[in-house]
């Protein structure tokens, strides 16, 4: 196959050789805004070329963004059609395949994968893909032919509605794109059967970042009593009640979020020890320490409460409040898993405001774990700041 | 018991603001260093008093240390006996069985288990005791009755070779404090069976500390050729045999160790697939790599690079040497795994100048796993920075 013409991306002078090390991004004040290039509509692909007219690779191209251009190959020759993202979305399966023993993962994690703001998540034979870029959005309807080259799948959910589509100018949506689906979606994680509901609901599937840190928690779990705070479809929870947990409390604001929670610990035979809270966290975790409830394990694993950078400072009161509130609920020498998903939120900061939040609860402790994602959430070394997630587990005295 | 009279530390007036929030230290400069405080004997417990005369508990204190004071409890009428001891090193040893199904741990660690400078590591019944500050090697008598109390051991081994006793200004020495070892000890760790040598050697016994980084890396190795670079006594290219691993080559300059790394491979029936070099890494992987050698598991976790702060530089550099010869012997689609014990070299520094050995090396990847020291070795919230373990994965194209 010949190579198709791309319109040339030239970098400025002197401005290449972050991209040369490896970065896969190039900023705007990089790349030769010539009114041609501005005329490119956003997410079309170009051959990006050095001031010396070296050709460094094929990347997807957005005049209107801050991040202008991010590679999508360093091959200057390569197709970038069907063929080409089948090979990554394949190699992508190939080392989940390997990661797990069931193919309920996060198949494809943008840069680090090698498709700069492609997410798809994997439920089996269904699908739900998040183009967060225009690159990304205009490759779609290739994307979706890999898949279906791939694995025939039941369904495929295309989960629009990020707000970074917003700042790529892509209009934000939630629609079932291909095939069916008829409630819930069962899955596996660390051997325990859970729910995720696709097309209704939170619209959020399932979070499979907190993997690692679910077993973690639930390896303490045996014989405690545990609550399960901002439970949403009952990770943690349910999988500390497979793992021999005397009893789990459930509490989310979400009905609909409770109802899955609680269809897991039927799945895995434990309904009997299932009890739920629907209701505002820290008011629920402030009638609980009133009414002298403790429990074994505490988990609280909110929603971002930094959204973006002027959100820290109230977000890192909100983690230190949770903190406070949830470690009151810590019996002597039980545990405490405080969780932060905020892309805004530095680990450091996250540690020192929930350390506080202990402290004002009359606490003391140390740390045992601190994680981010599993390995389904691989991180591009060029930009270890899309590290996201972050999970501290304490022991309190 | 009624409580001895200890000598009274003053702090001055404005400065216990830390220590009342859970730090559990005070600086030299934080401290009424009268002249009776002066001439206290390196390590003596005292009463710590703030200026306004509340007691706010009991300290070890080193007139001649930085860090003047390590608080031991907060509860000013607590007795510092052999039975205080008893009690921490038991809630200890309790949360250790908790974690692990077999007594091969950490089983002290210092302040995050409320005991400032002890570090104990428990093979069995085999104790090693490292009193790393003054005031802990006052106690050492009463800690080796607390551990005959608790745990009958068969031998006590005093590690106290380590060079921040110098700073105390403590000899240096590594003795068997009583009972008698024949030989190395056996452990398992994550269900392998491994050996550490106490008496002679390296004297460094067995690093726990990588217990969490050994099983992922076990959990990629199936079916693979497996490299262990530093190997010491064998722990991660054992663990990646009883894993399944095709074989593994240990490279060590010592020729002890690989003599442990080769019992252990034979204890656990797979010393047909055991080789081993002996020599420095640097130039085994360089000779590897020439001679067109690749690996699917390549693990690189040397001893600290960075053993002060003025030596970050020449660290770094070797760091990045190392990823860069290490990356050299991964093969398409394999792992690569480099580690860091150095204290003095932050995590985010590691990342980037190992990723830069591996982008000189030409190979590009994603990060799998950010990890620092098993739950053996917690934390005090209010000392972070006292993590000083890392180990990152990759998956290299």
């Amino acid at each position: 196959m010949s190579t198709p013409s791309l319109p040339a991306l030239t970098i400025l002078k002197g401005r290449s050789q972050r991209l040369r090390k490896g970065h896969p991004w190039l900023f705007s004040n990089e790349v030769d805004m010539t009114p041609e290039a501005k005329a490119l509509p956003p997410g079309t692909l170009v051959q990006v070329i050095d001031a010396g007219s070296e050709q460094l690779g094929i990347a997807t191209f957005n005049p209107h963004s801050l991040i202008a251009a991010r590679m999508i190959s360093r091959d200057p020759h390569s197709v970038i059609d069907q063929s080409f993202l089948a090979g990554l979305i394949g190699k992508a399966d190939a080392l989940r395949s390997l990661l797990f023993p069931r193919p309920f993962y996060r198949l494809v994690h943008s840069e680090a994968d090698g498709l700069p703001g492609l997410i798809i998540d994997r439920y089996g034979d269904v699908f739900t893909v998040q183009a967060n870029t225009a690159g990304m959005d205009r490759l779609l309807p290739e994307i979706e032919q890999a898949l279906t080259a791939l694995f025939q799948p039941r369904a495929i959910v295309l989960r629009n509605d990020s707000p970074v589509r917003g700042l790529e100018g892509l209009e934000i949506y939630h629609r079932l794109a291909s095939g069916t689906l008829d409630g819930p979606v069962e899955i596996e994680e660390n051997g325990v059967r859970l729910f995720a509901d696709l097309s209704d609901g939170q619209k959020t599937g399932w979070f499979y970042d907190q993997r690692p840190n679910r077993a973690f928690i639930a390896s303490l779990a045996k014989g405690r009593r545990v609550i399960d705070l901002y439970c949403y479809a009952g990770g943690f929870g349910v999988q500390a009640l497979a793992a021999g947990a005397d009893s789990a409390v459930f509490v989310d604001r979400s009905a609909h979020a409770l109802g899955l929670a609680r269809m897991a610990a039927e799945a895995n035979g434990a309904s009997g020890r299932f009890s739920q809270h629907e209701g505002d966290v820290f008011k629920v975790a402030a009638d609980l320490a009133a009414a002298g409830e403790t429990f074994g394990v505490v988990v609280a694993d909110p929603p971002a409460f930094v959204k973006s950078r002027k959100d820290l400072a109230a977000g890192s009161k909100g983690y230190r409040k949770m903190a406070r509130l949830a470690a009151a609920l810590v019996e002597p020498g039980g545990f405490l898993l405080c969780g932060s998903c905020s892309h805004h939120m530095p680990e450091d900061t996250f540690l020192e405001e929930v350390s506080r939040g202990i402290a004002q609860a009359g606490r003391s402790g140390r740390i045992l774990w601190r994680h981010g994602a599993g390995p389904d959430h691989p991180v591009h070394p060029s930009l270890p700041e899309s590290a996201y997630l972050k999970s501290i587990v304490f022991q309190l005295d």
